[in-house]
């Protein structure tokens, strides 16, 4: 068999409990030390904050926060962070408002607390991104890991359900690349098969029950757990192929990793077979490409690239375009006709079958 | 359901790979920048050690290892430390070595890398122990927890086929008492669950084919996780006994755990049905009982208390003991009766049934 692999653990700590947010941010602010906080938010979350910090010692809130963290309101956050004294960043909302605190403190060390109401996972890495003239560069930093995530269902209560299930998708694509990510092992993949199940047991509850907190307390775990896995494993076959058709054909985020992650698995998984038996597991299903095409059903995702601009005629050159990036380790090699099958499969939207 | 827990995650590099130790330990060593390492490991070691070592910066080597780390050895060991200027403690062997080095981290700060032999799990931990006039005392202290731990199956092939088995079994304990120790979470259950398997899968192999590498590699993985979960988890049921019938009844340590196990498995499971359920996957049994008993039968574990001489007039003592340290979140409410009953079934020896 040959167990050959580098893990590397990071240190956090996790406090989860529905209706538990403010109490858990003051225990953590206590313990450490803080005492002049800055809260990064949206607007609209702007209640929610109120209520969460109201006995803390706050020094600023701050509600400038821009998808993809362009770097001149980056460096207006960490002015901002300077001229305030601020020793601890607490940030409430997705992926951008951690993003925010994350390149704050990149530059000024200040430990962040994260509160994270949907799936996006970026509480859980140590990977920062900043955008420059239209240019996202991305980094890997101790210092941006938030110290502390604080989870609590009926914050993300507030998603509406089809961001929730775009959101739990995404996740779901980052539990399943793990598997086979460049970096994958198998602490990596214990936990993305918890993902799995937490996500494939919350996402349909939340469908059917919207205001209910069960469905979205196992999608919020996860999500933790689908971050942490995919952080460890790196960016496998699945999202180098979704950065392409993002980045150059301009396809929206969260409906081309729906569209793209079944062709993946059902194109790896028989190269993959204990990749496949434990995602296979995690479904509770016979294997894992009727696990995903079931949930998928169920939640009615997206299917087709054709629907989002995407043409048939883009192919070749996408093809030219991935094929360089795809892990060494891709369980199955990645041909410029394979590739092509698969992206004129996902074009058209058919059912990928075991 | 009401997911509500608090789990921190202890940052820790695993380095796993067959024939590959002192790669990763020059490695290692380069990363720290180290260049005066005290490397500890028992005589029998010595000539593993050399080889490991003979192109890496040893300004000591330390042999003088003794069971439960007593106080005048760890002063002997943190002065030679001292003298030294020693900047990397490198410890090689069983719990004794890794305790030994903790000892002397915890006065000195200088970091750990731990290279186990064995199956006790201390490496994964940030728990250390010293004892005094005969009495142990533990702590939780992050200075001690090993940076990086290295496993190499080649080098617990040197374990008798014996003392794997014993050690085996203790790290099944750890797995098992996760489930419901006082901090016990689906995280630690998630881990847990996978160091069963690994150590059901790999202790039969190591009987079947002692010299083989991949059942060895299997157990060490299934330890790793057992220490990883327990640390987080804490001590539940089974361990507080086993602690009462080992320090009053100077019981040994291996088959006391060996016995009890199934019985605490038998009597928790009926009132935990998700951990029982987990359980018995992870075993790929009907039930985790049947699992346990299937494993324990085909590793010929001891099974009576009475063999080990314990008294059945021992019983009501012992029980007085025994139930005040009982953790509160024991699924099972246990009284002088019900624990009675269990320690009579594991005094004759009797198999514990679903």
């Amino acid at each position: 068999m040959g167990l050959n692999f580098s893990h590397e653990t990071l240190a956090q700590r996790v406090l989860f409990g529905t209706g538990l947010a403010a109490e858990h941010l003051a225990a953590e602010v206590s313990r450490l030390g803080a005492s002049r906080l800055m809260v990064i938010a949206g607007h609209r979350d702007s209640d929610t904050v109120s209520a969460l910090t109201a006995v803390l010692p706050v020094a600023l809130h701050y509600s400038e926060i821009i998808q993809h963290v362009p770097l001149e309101s980056a460096e207006r956050a960490r002015a901002a962070a300077r001229e305030n004294n601020v020793d601890l960043l607490v940030c409430l909302g997705g992926g951008s408002a951690v993003g925010l605190a994350k390149a704050i403190a990149l530059d000024t060390t200040t430990p962040v607390i994260a509160i994270p109401t949907t799936y996006a996972g970026s509480e859980a890495t140590n990977v920062w991104g900043l955008t420059e003239a239209g240019r996202k560069t991305t980094g890997i930093d101790a210092r941006v890991l938030p110290v502390t995530v604080i989870y609590d269902a009926a914050l993300s209560r507030m998603l509406p359900v089809e961001l929730s299930v775009a959101s739990g998708l995404n996740a779901m694509a980052h539990c399943i690349d793990s598997l086979w990510g460049p970096r994958a092992d198998p602490i990596n993949a214990t936990l993305a098969a918890e993902g799995i199940s937490a996500l494939a047991a919350g996402l349909p509850a939340i469908i059917s029950d919207p205001p209910g907190l069960d469905g979205r307390e196992q999608a919020l775990y996860g999500a933790y757990l689908s971050a942490v896995s995919f952080a460890s494993a790196g960016s496998g076959m699945h999202h180098k192929i979704c950065h392409v058709l993002g980045g150059s054909y301009n396809m929206p985020h969260a409906q081309t990793h729906a569209i793209i992650l079944p062709h993946v698995l059902a194109f790896n998984a028989p190269f993959a077979p204990q990749a496949a038996e434990r995602i296979a597991a995690a479904f509770g299903s016979p294997d894992a490409v009727t696990g995903l095409n079931a949930l998928r059903k169920r939640l009615g995702a997206p299917s087709a690239l054709k629907d989002y601009g995407f043409e048939l005629a883009n192919i070749p050159e996408a093809v030219s375009m991935i094929l360089p990036v795809i892990p060494a380790n891709n369980p199955r090699a990645v041909t410029a006709q394979n590739l092509t099958e698969l992206l004129t499969a996902a074009f058209h939207g058919s059912t990928p079958r075991t």
